[in-house]
């Protein structure tokens, strides 16, 4: 009874009825079989966040021929966490997909994102891992023309495998044609101006989330906003070893000098 | 009125009430001035989320001389951002601290603590940063020993500052006596079995987050499990640049064949 179509986790953080997600599950049905278990509501900003306050459940959802869907009530990482814990007794999965994003994660955005949440807890726990987003936060976006750019990109993933403790963050510019892929580097950038306040009537002031995002090297090529910027869709890959190494070597000269 | 007396920004996860901030707050005011803007309630295992759904506010709490604090309704990154933006019109910050986390943060713990996602936020905005963590879960933890180490820490860097882009996550083992500080790499592990079930008298079936972790690689010595696990304080000098540079050398060779 072997099964010879890959077997693909697929998860995000826009919440289970994203129609990114289910653009996704469209597009990598037609090379594999598919599990989803996303979050209940959406979760976007999530970065890495798990939840141990209070307990998850999940809930089985549609199922059709090849996919099988789950929504739960925790974080894209704890979507992950549970789904390898309590869906693949006999199978593991080949592969994590995470997305399709509705907005850019390229940049620092991979800290915020619980789409990359995702796609770094699947490579937390050993797996291959790709996270897909788009540069488009509207929530009838169009992503039909990224499906042969996604089927190719995990194609190659499903062949080449990728080294422990990295997995891929793959970001595509709004555009309506794609000049083609780049493998890229996280963009040095930042959020500027991040806070819009209202007051109320009582007096309270309120602080709602906004921001501009600047880039801090816009002459580089070689980034993932560079990329973007230019039409390409952009590959970053991404590791979940923070180390840093030079600063490491750097304070083997340091003095702490405990003073008790 | 120039004021000689660094001016450092704390935060936690754990909420503004706990033991931890407060002694580290207690520590760091016999060299510094001290702003403390951390979140209202607790918000462990937080990551880099970011609150975007619904608008945050703040207050302001206890004053004395040379500290003030406030707490925010958001994540320790929303608390990192929001002082940033509103609390230091005049003089900025010469560091941003968090903690004291009742918790280890060492190893793949950093991406899901909240006390590391204060520390990457002022990274990421351009400010050497500091995450401190107690291997001790308990609420009534004795942090007092720390002092020393933690005023040493905090010197060598304001008088060496940090590389842009990078910040420390320190951990304290739970042993009365360190033996010294080691500086360290993220080991490589995971956490295992991370769900315990419990089942309601109407069937349904909940999921508490729990686990063991397991170290990958236990014989290395160069890694911050060692050092914790043999009684010092384990410095893991930590990036934002997620980049991971061999794969992508690697990738250039693979082949991204669109199917139209």
């Amino acid at each position: 009874m072997e099964n010879k179509r890959p077997l693909i986790l697929v998860s995000n953080d826009d919440g289970y009825r994203a129609k990114g997600i289910n653009e996704l599950v469209g597009f990598l049905k037609t090379i594999a079989d598919v599990v989803v278990m996303a979050p209940t509501m959406p979760r976007s900003g999530s970065g890495c966040a798990i939840t141990t306050s209070v307990p998850l459940k999940y809930t089985k959802d549609l199922q059709e021929p090849g996919v099988t869907r789950y929504n739960c009530s925790g974080t894209p990482t704890d979507c992950i966490k549970l789904a390898l814990e309590e869906l693949f007794t006999d199978r593991k999965p080949d592969l994590i997909v995470s997305g399709i994003n509705h907005g850019d994660n390229s940049s620092v955005n991979a800290h915020y994102s619980g789409t990359m949440g995702a796609a770094i807890e699947g490579c937390l726990k050993g797996y291959p891992a790709i996270a897909f987003s788009l540069c488009d936060h509207n929530l009838n976006a169009e992503f039909m023309h990224m499906k042969p750019y996604i089927i190719a990109i995990t194609k190659q993933v499903l062949e080449h495998g990728l080294p422990k403790g990295t997995c891929l963050n793959v970001n595509f510019p709004l555009v309506n044609e794609f000049k083609g892929v780049k493998v890229c580097r996280q963009t040095k950038g930042d959020w500027q101006q991040e806070f819009e306040m209202q007051t109320r009537k009582n007096g309270d002031n309120y602080f709602w989330m906004t921001g501009e995002y600047r880039n801090d090297e816009p002459e580089s090529t070689d980034t993932d906003h560079w990329a973007l910027d230019n039409g390409y869709v952009a590959i970053t890959p991404t590791t979940i070893d923070l180390t840093a190494y030079q600063l490491k070597e750097d304070m083997q000269s340091w003095n702490f000098d405990i003073q008790q």
